[in-house]
């Protein structure tokens, strides 16, 4: 990867600020003329706000990708050349697949990959060796939804800029991260994809096990492989709520070469002030998703994401729910992603529309204050109880900056602070301590 | 002790600002009119900020305590009379003390108690009943420790009010919290008392057990008593550091009748830029406080803190260090509290003469946002390694806001920050990654 990277650095796209080692960083601007970055402009397809744009826009190649826009005809050439001779080698491939056949899947991948951030983490030619892996599947999808969320914010934040660095782990794997910091409409907001492998810690095994999973061990070790989207996203205007979602995919091997799987993730909101109808759209489009594929799921989602997000020591809830699931392996691995590709396809129609309508509202010095003590809560949930922080903070080599970007820019503690009776901060305590449900 | 509040808050002292069951809250300003809190101003003996006036200066009865101050007369000669009837009644009581002789101990006792931020958590007449008891003497200390501290502050920072809380725990003991907030000199600064007793939580026991204690279950059980002072200062000034300090006191009961007890503590200075000068004052008066009582304790101790106050996943210290010390149960319990003692004392001249130099320092827009990106370290240390911060948060029926008053009052986290070579910032990040010995 890291002469992939090489090459393209050298393009006008990557400005490759290096900085530490394994780290590659550019930035780019939605302000700036198109065609610098994109193909397309932002507004290209499949990246519309409604309930309905999500489905068909996934995958969809209208747009190019800001790493791919230079040079991109030698670059692809030379990248799909040198794939085929690996492809041509690989035992996994279908010998009854002619040469121009897997040229045509070549294409069809290099284009998908086009809209992406930045290349995915795994080798083309590696995705391309082993198109029908479940693991393929899942790194193009949290790319694909990395860039579409990624899209959607710089077009509502015109004058922010989104760095992007990409990194690698020593361990194996790497990740890419998008952050916008400091924009007109979001405070921080954070989209990170991570690709990674090897052994589990001690710790991440112990929290597995302390879950119920029973791991047959390879010689003291578990072989694994994780991967997954993952966003945080603050927005300045506390009538514009927080938003996190995480989609991601685990294997791993035992000693016997049994290979356990499964899938975990979902979204939540975080108002600082609630608003009935924004609660009522954002489960609403998210139990559409779900229930697309068994009307039990939104439930039982529901129910869990309100047992999940939970500030233990304040006995309040962090938001107003979502969904939340894992250890997901049943009923077939296909089902499964079906299932969470939706909930990815479903991100920006339930979240998007809720920051265009809030971002412009007029607030008071005394509502910021009270979205700071509230992003305090946050901070307090994600270092003491969020299992994905925990895993990758426990996770030998992981990049921490790529962790943590979840926490806001900015955050206050009062003590004993207590808003008064029937304020619209004390209605939003009430619904922190006691979950609705808010579509039936 | 709730019969003793209820008289007290019907004097011009008590404001008896009751809020949720078990929290009684006052404020008191050092700006008002000397007498309605003290019978003597603040500037009295024993709170002197020179190193050598800490020692003689505790027990001193020079100031009266605000909740002692009206209808002083009447109120003790109440307690006196009552606890003389109840020390009466006590078994453990030396047959061979007349009645005048106990009576002049329990003079002394609520005289000592006079200068204390409120009533001790124990009941008079309990602490009256086993003076010579560690518990007594441990508590007794920790009060006015925290009284001590409380009026150097409200010292420095004369336009401020510190909020006076005592709480209940329903499991057992209480403790009384003091914090001033959003001063002129001062952003946040607490100082509470602890003095709890019960059964050990499954996490207590689990966190004990990991780090080597052998525990002899009851029943499945272990009565415990703990008690302790503890304290965040952070100072407005981005010059001026933060500082923590926290003595502490463990008893547990075993199954055989045993009684394990040990001591645990230190302080440690965090600040937002490195002063050399300060570091070496500050470390020099721990070493002196150590030096005391035996000359290896200080560089055990300051190794020790160097080791603990690790922000292991950034691989920094959160501060210059200090000391540190845990399980602390030789070669006496005497001599061990007398060592605390010392340490308790070195708190106002290790650390009041650095904010008295620099709360008026010029300063930068960019050096208080430094400040807010530490004060986001310090949170992450808190929230995710600091064992009193978990062991607080396991315990049931904790005070949240007492636990968590540690936490800055303003926070800021930005995605890959990191300064510019050669910078004062650099320098500190310099000195938080390699520890430095400041004193021989």
């Amino acid at each position: 990867m890291a002469s992939s990277l090489g090459r393209l650095s050298g393009s006008r796209v990557w400005s490759a600020a290096l900085g530490r080692a394994g780290r590659r960083s550019r930035a780019w601007s939605p302000g700036l003329p198109a065609g610098r970055f994109c193909g397309a402009p932002f507004a290209a397809r499949g990246l519309g706000h409604g309930p309905g744009t999500g489905g068909a826009g996934i995958g969809g190649g209208a747009r190019r990708a800001p790493w791919l826009a230079a040079g991109l005809a030698a670059g692809l050439a030379g990248v799909a050349a040198a794939s085929f001779q690996h492809l041509a080698r690989a035992e996994m491939v279908p010998r009854t697949e002619g040469a121009s056949g897997m040229l045509e899947r070549a294409d069809e991948l290099a284009t998908r990959c086009s809209s992406f951030m930045a290349p995915p983490v795994t080798d083309l030619s590696e995705l391309r060796a082993r198109q029908g892996d479940m693991k393929t599947q899942m790194e193009l999808l949290i790319m694909e939804t990395q860039a579409q969320v990624c899209q959607a914010l710089a077009q509502l934040d015109r004058g922010a800029s989104f760095s992007v660095d990409r990194w690698e782990r020593k361990e194996g794997g790497g990740g890419i991260s998008c952050v916008l910091q400091d924009g007109q409409v979001f405070e921080k907001a954070g989209v990170s994809v991570s690709v990674v492998h090897g052994t589990l810690s001690e710790e991440a095994i112990k929290q597995m096990r302390n879950r119920g999973k029973v791991l047959k061990m390879k010689n003291g070790q578990l072989p694994f492989s994780a991967m997954g989207v993952s966003s945080v996203i603050h927005p300045k205007n506390p009538h514009a709520p927080t938003f996190h979602f995480n989609y991601r995919y685990f294997e791993i091997e035992e000693a016997d070469g049994n290979k356990q799987w499964w899938f975990g993730g979902g979204c939540d909101l975080t108002p600082t002030y609630l608003n009935q109808e924004d609660a009522v759209h954002f489960h609403k489009v998210l139990k559409d998703a779900c229930d697309q594929h068994d009307p039990s799921l939104y439930p039982k989602f529901k129910k869990w994401c309100d047992d999940y997000f939970v500030i233990k020591h304040r006995g309040e809830r962090r938001g107003i729910g979502g969904i939340f699931f894992d250890d997901l392996d049943s009923p077939s691995k296909e089902d499964v992603f079906h299932f969470v590709q939706s909930c990815a396809q479903a991100v920006i129609p339930s979240y998007i529309p809720l920051v265009k309508k809030h971002c412009n509202d007029p607030f008071t010095p005394q509502e910021k204050q009270w979205q700071q003590l509230r992003r305090g809560r946050y901070v307090e949930f994600n270092l003491l109880y969020d299992r994905g922080t925990k895993f990758g903070l426990y996770t030998p080599g992981s990049r921490v900056e790529s962790i943590l970007m979840s926490l806001p820019l900015t955050a206050r503690w009062e003590y004993m602070h207590a808003p008064s009776e029937n304020s619209k901060e004390a209605e939003l305590l009430e619904v922190l301590h006691h979950p609705k449900d808010w579509v039936h």
